[in-house]
């Protein structure tokens, strides 16, 4: 299976050349599932929530999810990025999940930072999407902070975590080899990258967008620039927990009764 | 606070060697908390679970309980060090804490790895420990892989986790970092140097103890060679988690069912 991510400065506020730099990008590569940042269509810094709303979409009726339904089938692969979406009750801080029969499903963002609170509804889901026998998570950026939320997408059978991202600290790297090794699941992050100046913040992305191996190994990480890679993975390890460093995790994760009564 | 570990090659089964060792290199040496390795005073590799009973002390009777005490005592200090340890029910990797008013308490390993399954006892308890007014808790090696065993010690309290260790691959020293940033806790890693070679097992160990700032930030990572690190932390900022990249990390939680329910 190839995996990868794009990494692009996205130009905030104006959709269309974003998403034409993604479609022109991709058409150039092979890949089965590719991860696209988080609000890759949009850009980060919002003014307030009138303007969330001004750049949201519906999913999956909006132009993003139209559009990257079309390349999906053109390419015959799976898509997961990042968008701005709005429903009857509110704005999202969403993914979506696309493939080539069209669209899968979606994730919005459960953990929002300072920045975003006053913008974005909180999501209340942790979903798995089944890809044509690969079962695949979401996290959103900072999300992937709290393993309570990868270890419930790893519990429901997640192989592979993908998460779009706007990050400017080191932390979200560490944080994406430890949700692999402690799940024994492949992570995939992709990280914008560029500077957004909007009202009187300054936001850097710092790239280094990375494929982590189950067991914590770096299979692919960009820099600062624009870039994608594609690797070639076998996702079929990541789906036994019976060896985890000769443990089995489901055994160990017994004394926690938390996850007797769960909720999810 | 001076914090810091000491990390060195233990000789397998010479505990007086090894305890000397301890004693004669801290003597050097300014701290207030130090961690030495998991099962610092008899080696790694036991060949059956006779042998563990043949070498593990009572706690706080043993002698080295009793050694630390007094090195305790004597620097005005706290020790945290993992010990062989049998009482009446069977024998545990475990790791006391060390006071200068004596002994304070212990963490009996959670996670076995594959080796150590068949030569000890699980431990059941997850506690924390006051250090005059400084909230510690413990986890041995395989125990920090489960982030629900350090989230637990963090919502009990723990600002610092001392994790006595025996590590050969690097994963530990990525989960060593992702546990400081997703908790905002110090961890301190104290992981020994050296290759046992016993009953046909050879355990090549990699040193590289570590200091981790509450966000994830290198404050000391030694070598594969013998050291001592002892650095100066404020442990205050740990003990606040309403800013957790701007979140508030128990609001963040409340969305986990399973904290409401939990045993512990």
């Amino acid at each position: 299976m190839k995996v990868g991510f794009f990494q692009f400065d996205i130009v905030f506020g104006d959709v269309s050349h974003n998403l034409e730099k993604v479609a022109e990008t991709l058409m150039a590569y092979d890949f089965d599932l590719l991860v696209l940042p988080e609000l890759f269509t949009t850009g980060y810094l919002f003014s307030s929530r009138q303007e969330v709303f001004a750049h949201a979409e519906r999913i999956p009726d909006g132009d993003t999810t139209r559009t990257l339904m079309n390349m999906a089938e053109h390419k015959q692969a799976y898509l997961v990025g990042g968008i701005a979406e709005v429903d009857d009750e509110g704005v999202y801080n969403t993914a979506v999940v696309i493939g080539p029969g069209g669209y899968i499903g979606k994730h919005r963002k459960r953990h929002l930072t300072k920045l975003e609170r006053p913008l974005f509804d909180r999501g209340e889901d942790l979903d798995v999407f089944d890809l044509d026998g690969v079962t695949i998570g979401v996290l959103l950026c900072f999300d992937t902070w709290f393993p309570e939320a990868c270890r419930m997408l790893t519990l429901k059978g997640a192989q592979i975590i993908c998460s779009p991202a706007n990050f400017g600290g080191p932390q979200s790297l560490d944080i994406g080899k430890a949700r692999a090794i402690e799940n024994k699941v492949y992570t995939i992050t992709a990280n914008r990258i560029g500077t957004e100046e909007r009202h009187g913040v300054t936001a850097p992305f710092r790239g280094e967008s990375q494929v982590i191996r189950y067991d914590g190994e770096i299979l692919s990480r960009a820099d600062e620039n624009e870039s994608v890679s594609v690797v070639e993975i076998d996702p079929e390890p990541a789906r036994r927990k019976a060896n985890l460093l000769g443990a089995d995790l489901l055994e160990e994760l017994a004394c926690y009764e938390m996850y007797a009564n769960k909720e999810e």
